[in-house]
């Protein structure tokens, strides 16, 4: 069954979901919003882009094209609804394709490449899906991180960017993957439920060739007394350039 | 000219200080309180010891025997005399010995390292130090970070700890060279002066030959609204066990 969401919290972009096969999470939203934007920029690829709500939510802040990646039909086609739906036809393009050998296929230089992958490995069967849609989302079946960040870093030109929300239990193996295809750790942030808990999620970015040098950002609280923290409703109701 | 302080928020242990040349800093308590403790743990080395506010720290929460290296003799000295003070000449011995090689030299099997190492490269020269006691206690000169967790590394026994505090901005560095010496991560704090800055440290535990899964834990945030917070006040007034 699929039903149309707002995707901010106004009545500004819209997005198609379907519940049951795939619905957006607040961590697009918040990598969208962390991601290094500049005007010098005319190349974007979102990878594992869903029903799109990471190119949508860009569309807010850059006027470059963007181009999302998504392996499984049925999600693609929500995301291509919900870019006809917000007249951004001109703005990104779906690609119904495979992310492995991705970088062989677009010639064209990137400037910033996004990514909200499957976190969990293929091997932690406790949080394996009942719905197929869903385990592709989350679990590395079609695209490990190793994988992901290997097309990353070929797509990217030399001080090009790519931004990633991942899971705080794979920070190690993330940096280490990172360094492997010279994507330089650059920026990291940890997202924090609440103030007392443990981070759920970490963002972070690269820069390909760039020099040594990682900054970790101020935390990111999404609830604070029991409410989305002022920094997630400015997200949250982020509003076009 | 040295003077006496309180190691703690009461009239408890007393350290003695030199601020020319060194000076304790919460860092060292923070560290103490992060380190796991169990009862089966026998021996623990402190390196980097200073003038042993983790040895000190240490006491109230374990009987094991701890052995702090520190390498300047001045520094070494205001840590002998601290210790007596205390009257903890039989639970710590302080060693005025280079780390380096350290590990060839003490023979029984270590259950728990900690460590608050230079932070800073050598190459870092805006940092330096005008007193040359600071400089070492700060930067790379006599040993450095990979130094510091190869020693580590070979005095552990297989499942000991290894606890460090340092700072966030050679985060992907740490974590490199500790899987490399088979130190694997464990547990991961950062510590935020306060909850709208940037962490200005890390703590990070490893297990020798641990098993892979990095925990990052819920944020230490120094200050709330100006003061210390309950979690620092907790850290600083902890009473013997």
């Amino acid at each position: 069954m699929e039903v149309i969401n707002d995707l901010l919290g106004y009545d500004g972009l819209k997005i198609v979901q379907n519940p049951e096969m795939f619905s957006f999470s607040i961590d697009s939203m918040i990598l969208g919003y962390f991601a290094t934007i500049n005007k010098k920029m005319n190349n974007i690829v979102d990878f594992c882009t869903g029903n799109a709500p990471i190119p949508l939510y860009l569309t807010l802040r850059t006027k470059a094209h963007i181009t999302g990646i998504e392996i499984q039909k049925k999600v693609y086609e929500l995301g291509v609804k919900s870019v006809k739906m917000n007249n951004k036809d001109n703005q990104i393009t779906l690609l119904n394709e495979d992310l492995k050998g991705v970088s062989s296929r677009i010639k064209e230089k990137v400037d910033l490449i996004t990514c909200n992958p499957p976190f969990f490995k293929l091997n932690e069967s406790s949080n394996i899906n009942k719905s197929e849609y869903k385990t592709i989302a989350r679990h590395e079946v079609k695209i490990t991180l190793e994988e992901c960040v290997y097309e990353a870093s070929k797509l990217l030109s030399t001080g090009g960017y790519f931004a990633m929300v991942h899971r705080p239990d794979r920070l190690a193996e993330i940096l280490e993957v990172m360094k492997k295809y010279k994507l330089e750790p650059k920026r990291l942030q940890f997202i924090y439920p609440k103030i007392d808990s443990e981070p759920n999620h970490i963002l972070i970015e690269c820069v390909k060739d760039g020099n040594p040098g990682l900054k970790v950002l101020k935390p990111l609280i999404v609830y604070e007394n029991g409410v989305w923290s002022k920094e997630i409703l400015k997200i949250y109701n982020l509003k076009e350039e």
